[in-house]
């Protein structure tokens, strides 16, 4: 049998406690035997849109062509719209709820090229009860897109203006400050911020970082090898951005901040991140 | 080569953050390449055989016909039998311990129809220690039976009757109140009941529940999308199941309560969750 | 397509919270469609490479053969090597940072036998900032392995004698106490020490064993089923080696032990684990 595409990447909030994924990998593999699933990540945070379309644009330029599997919907059961979105002129498609998680990976990819509303029943499965998307909805629809289906197959075709945007915050420039917002905190505890090397070039290489109550002189280094251990510094991460991290260190720890949050970057009046050391005091 | 099933499903209460999983699916991969594994789930919690056993039946009727392999294993070196069971005339076979953790997904796609003791040792791995029945006895088996073996190869046939039982907790109804079971809590804080929808119909629309100290009037509603944001309710859920849930929320939160509490289910004065606002008193 | 090794055993202390493991999956499958990642576990704690090795050479033996791709790296971006390294004259080859976190999985199998630096550039992908070495320089040179890359087409062969070797502690003996090591305490709460079974043949079959302030006289056993429900023992574990266990709970909360801690071994006075029983004082 020749397939349409033979990769479903996946990613969701669904965790990996409850046998939600591993319902989701069978209906796929009873309908599409052949199509190998890469599990992206299951572990957003429960309804975290903006986590997970955030993940998925980090991904999108890695994953192997084919089918794009994205669950975080916490309007199940709701007016959202299930849909289908092709990009590369069907080069990939991705599938999931219209609220704005495939957005930046869409426009990461050059942006749409069609869009169907996944409305044709004859497509999903029959829930003993409401509907399980995931389950139901979706990875049949990912799994007949594999075998050969064609987007106007699975439902009413949809203008690709009217999908949902996804809602990538920008950074703001006020005089010789910069207000700018955690993106990502990953498990060493790098600060992913929504800054590109560009931006903060004019402030030089001793910054000023200010997270809520924490205020911090840090240097602007070429890599994580720059850094004495335990060095706070800022630098440009993997994907190409500007993080805050710490050589065998966790810099969210260090400033005290979460995803969402907001970070002011300016130019510092020192590089040392070194203590105040407390001297004792002479008895002379 | 021809494969006789080419799917092993796989459950178990390994975790992820020990070598566990990996070393059985090595296991499985070195004696039958090319059979796919699919993960259902492997966080249930340790030892706990009755959330193993309901998980396993939830999944049933969604997993790629084949094998199923799921250790949940408290007595591991002790009596207990290590089992294939046949169901559906050969359609599947489920590779485990004989302590009912198999027992509710038998049960689900219609009964045993074979039962052999995994006794044959030149179907197991020699072991270094003791048995680690998981990598030694039962992925062994489950890769055998994908290439071909018979059930009866695996050692010695034993009367489908001589099984253990599954132990799914069943509803009571006194008078006009019905005495019910939290069978699982998911990601999400949904509370699936042990209850048919047919169950609470004669109680109608608005309904008390009682979990320990909590008591909360509910409505009952068709679906998620019929709860106001935070409003706590009774639905049918995808499994087919009574369910309390809350939009956007978590319901076991809200009750309080844990896999295995007792839950009551009664008539209510009023669908109100509004709670009670305390009036200031009136100095007139 | 014949490929030289079709499996990748995968081990790393990404998480899977993050995209890491799928980015990294999907880099492989992209260049080489038809090989399967079999993962290890993700979950190695952050920068733990004593931790992260231990796990490799428990699994070694279990591995299928083909490429194993271990990643636990707290010196990213700094001097390490990232290297190759076959064993069994070919049959496995090992890719990983030069830290010692391969070293004592490839000495389980029989040592090296050639090594190489990856420094061709061919075979790695451009990354949009500093290296991901996971994503950029291990996932290609994994998967250009398997599609039939030579360990001299990925770099410069360097001698193997110079790799890092690993930290595998071994156990000291002094009169008649053994002084060991916890290698690993696993998910539910088993104790390996760093022991032969023949090293404690001598002390006889009751024991007294200390870790920090907790000393308790136990049994030595030949399996769990040996233990009464609750008991704490000594038994060999399905690795071979010593492990102190709880029959249905955990050893490390009895002996309020972690990972690397220290433990003494010596002949007990008594097998019995029966708590003191504090008797009221007689009034008379």
């Amino acid at each position: 049998m020749t397939l349409r595409y033979d990769t479903i990447s996946f990613l969701s909030d669904y965790g990996l406690s409850d046998e939600f994924v591993g319902v989701v990998k069978s209906v796929i593999r009873s309908i599409a035997t052949e199509v190998a699933v890469v599990d992206i990540t299951h572990d957003i945070a429960p309804h975290d849109v903006r986590g997970g379309g955030l993940a998925l644009a980090r991904s999108a330029q890695y994953l192997v062509p084919g089918v794009v599997l994205a669950v975080v919907d916490p309007g199940v059961g709701g007016s959202r719209r299930a849909v289908a979105v092709e990009v590369g002129d069907g080069a990939s498609v991705l599938v999931g709820p219209d609220n704005g998680l495939l957005a930046p990976a869409v426009a990461m990819v050059g942006g749409a090229s069609r869009a169907v509303e996944l409305t044709a029943e004859q497509y999903q499965l029959h829930a003993p009860g409401p509907t399980f998307a995931g389950r139901d909805v979706f990875a049949p629809a990912a799994a007949h897109l594999c075998l050969g289906a064609g987007l106007e197959d699975l439902g009413t075709l949809v203008p690709v203006e009217s999908l949902t945007p996804g809602m990538v915050p920008v950074s703001r420039v006020d005089g010789e400050r910069i207000f700018a917002e955690v993106l990502w905190i990953d498990r060493f505890g790098n600060v992913q911020l929504n800054l590109d090397p560009a931006e903060i070039e004019p402030l030089g290489n001793a910054l000023r970082l200010t997270a809520g109550e924490v205020g911090r002189n840090v240097r602007r280094v070429g890599s994580y090898r720059d850094l004495e251990s335990g060095e706070l510094g800022v630098l440009v991460d993997s994907y190409g951005l500007v993080a805050v991290a710490v050589n065998r260190g966790s810099a969210a720890f260090e400033l005290n901040c979460t995803e969402g949050d907001s970070v002011t970057v300016e130019t510092g009046g020192s590089a040392s991140t070194t203590s105040v050391q407390l001297q004792p005091k002479r008895s002379d």
